[in-house]
Order: C-alpha cells, then sequence, then structure tokens
C-alpha cells in the first residue's frame, strides 16, 4: 500500500458553502493511488466538511436556513462571544456536521455517489483562510 | 499492509433503520484482514449510516421521533421540495448523521462495542436501493 | 506502510467533555508512523468523540447548552428510559455527534489546527468507564 498526503488553502468569501470535490479529486489523481480511501481533514473549529447534494444549490440554501433556525446566531446564553454573533453558532455548527470526511477511492478517483459533492462549508461571516488536510491511501 | 474494497446494494422497504452489522462483518471476514479499519461509505443524499444501541429496537423509534420533531418534513421554508415532503428533509438527516462510518478491525471482525450495531438509516418514505462502498486496510 | 493498533479505558466523572489529545497523541508517539492518519473510536453509544475549540473552555459549556435545549432530558415521548432521563437524550447525542473522529498525523503527531482538540463527550450523569480503540496507519 502507499500513501500520499499534503495540505492545501482555500479562501471562503462568506458563509455558505464551497465545492470542493474537483480540487479533491485532482489531488486524488496527483496521488497516483487507484483504490483505497481520500481523508479530507478542515483544520478549524468554525469551518466543516459536509457531503451532499451536488445538482439543486436550494438543497445547500435550505441546510443554511435549518442550521440559522435551530442554531441560533447570538443567543443570549452562549457565553462565548467574542468575536461576535457567528462565533459559538459557527462553534455548534461544527459539531452537528464534521471535522472531516473519508470517502472511497476507486478507479483513481473520489467514488462518490451520482449525486454527492464535497463541500467545505463556512459558518463565519467574512472571509477566512481554510486549511486542509488531504491524506489518501490505497494501491 | 493489505487492502479490499467491494461494493454491495441494500433495499430499504421505508423510512427507518437497517441493521447491516452482519453484513458488514461477513465482508471484513472475506477480507481476511486481522487488524486495521473497515469503512463504510453510502453513496446517496437521503440515507445515513448510525452506530447505536442494537439492543432495545425503541432506541431506534425514539431517534426517529426526534428527527421528525427537529427535522419537519415538508417545511413550506424550504425550497428545495421535487420528490415530495420527505425530499429536503431527507438530505438534512443526513447532514446531522453521517455519510460514512469508520470501525476498527481486531481479530478479523468489527471491533464494535457490546451494545453498539451499525444501521443504514432510510430517510425516504418507499423503496429504495441504496449502494455501499465498503473498504477495509490492515494486516 | 505499517500499522498500529490499542486499546485504552477511560474514566469519566461525569456529563461533560474531557480533552484527550495528550493522551492520544502519546499513542501516536508509541506507533512510530509519522505520517498517515489516526482512527479513534469509542465503543460506547452514551459517549462520543467531538473535536472543537481547546482554548475558552465557554465553548464547551455553550455546546452542553445546546444539546441540553434541543435533546431533551426526559422527553416523556421517549419509549427508551431504562436507565433514567439521560438515557435516550445520551443516544441522540452520540448520533448527532461522533462516534469516531479520524484525524491525520503529520511529523509524527496528530496534525490538529491551532485551535482544535480532541475531547470524549460523555453524555450520562455519572462515572463511566469509557474503551477507546485508537489505530494509527501510514509510514
Amino acid at each position: 500500500m502507499q500513501q500520499f498526503q499534503t495540505e492545501i488553502t482555500l479562501q471562503s468569501q462568506n458563509r455558505g458553502t464551497y465545492n470542493i470535490t474537483q480540487r479533491i479529486n485532482e489531488l486524488v489523481n496527483k496521488s497516483g493511488i487507484k483504490t483505497g480511501i481520500c481523508h479530507v481533514f478542515i483544520q478549524h473549529t468554525s469551518a466543516s466538511l459536509i457531503i451532499t447534494e451536488n445538482a439543486d444549490p436550494t438543497v445547500r440554501d435550505d441546510i443554511e436556513y435549518w442550521m440559522q433556525k435551530h442554531v441560533t446566531d447570538g443567543d443570549p446564553n452562549y457565553q462565548h462571544c467574542y468575536e461576535g454573533d457567528d462565533d459559538m453558532s459557527g462553534h455548534l455548527r461544527c459539531i452537528l456536521t464534521d471535522t472531516s470526511q473519508t470517502i472511497p477511492v476507486t478507479n483513481g478517483q473520489l467514488n462518490l455517489g451520482t449525486w454527492q459533492g464535497l463541500f467545505l462549508y463556512e459558518h463565519r461571516k467574512g472571509k477566512f483562510d481554510r486549511n486542509l488536510v488531504v491524506t489518501v491511501q490505497g494501491v
């Protein structure tokens, strides 16, 4: 078995989702690994990784709607609010979603279903540099 | 280190949970790998994978109760509702649960705790073919 | 590629979060693996693993606040309540958080972001022995 690991930095523009499927697929291709797994890890606590429908963008709008409804920004009961209304809600959204995703690699690419895409989910309002560590293991 | 990867298709019968522990354990056994990890990935955005109690089935009924209460079917604010009331709620349930689970392999089988089982969680009302990619890596 | 797997038991003192970053880093160091991934799995259905901010402890207090607000202890609609008010809510919290975390290993240690820590999240009220299976794979 072989292994490939690299780090990349992406810039978010604002709260919302960013399709990173192609970018990660390019790294899988670069790894030369044909069969195995690809682990994608985001080194932050207010941005996360989700796998969801890649076709209709309103799916991601509705995810954001649910998050805003159920994970209140600026809840007066939060103790942690140094960086504003989206500080603690950002941490909570990361707990409910995922800090990493592991995806099978088959035939030299991410073996996602037809309707699946991998998205960086920025939970803060504003632009941020977000570091990802990508590890591919296999043959 | 060695690796084994395969794909299987399961048919759900309706919204609810399906114990797939034994089926995945059979694949671990088939892999011949004694120590390592088993990665199970579902290639869909309205069915997910959960690990929860395998003994009392009312645990899974109560999970379904919580989901129905907190992830409204057919919320009039959803924009994405092409396929019915359970369309967008299905995508949301997948975000809150998991698209993949990684389980340690020890002594040639899934090293789950006494009370843990692995379940496919179908979020749509109706029967669906659900594809899984299973990758076992280890020695 | 090489692999290391071990099991450890930690004792929780009560509902709340326990920083296990250093303990897991010691196992990564013991493995001798410099680059790869570290998979940490908890063999229970009412305690989970989360990655969140390691600096301000009120972040974890606010996570607990959100959980208590949205995952009701002792909801009279729960069917599963053998072990008390925190029984079913504990299972639900595990579904919303994670049973395992996979973290990249770089330069012989967990490659977490500056503000990230790995925490065992005990959801039951009381002391429990919690078993973890840790697998490190890489070179």
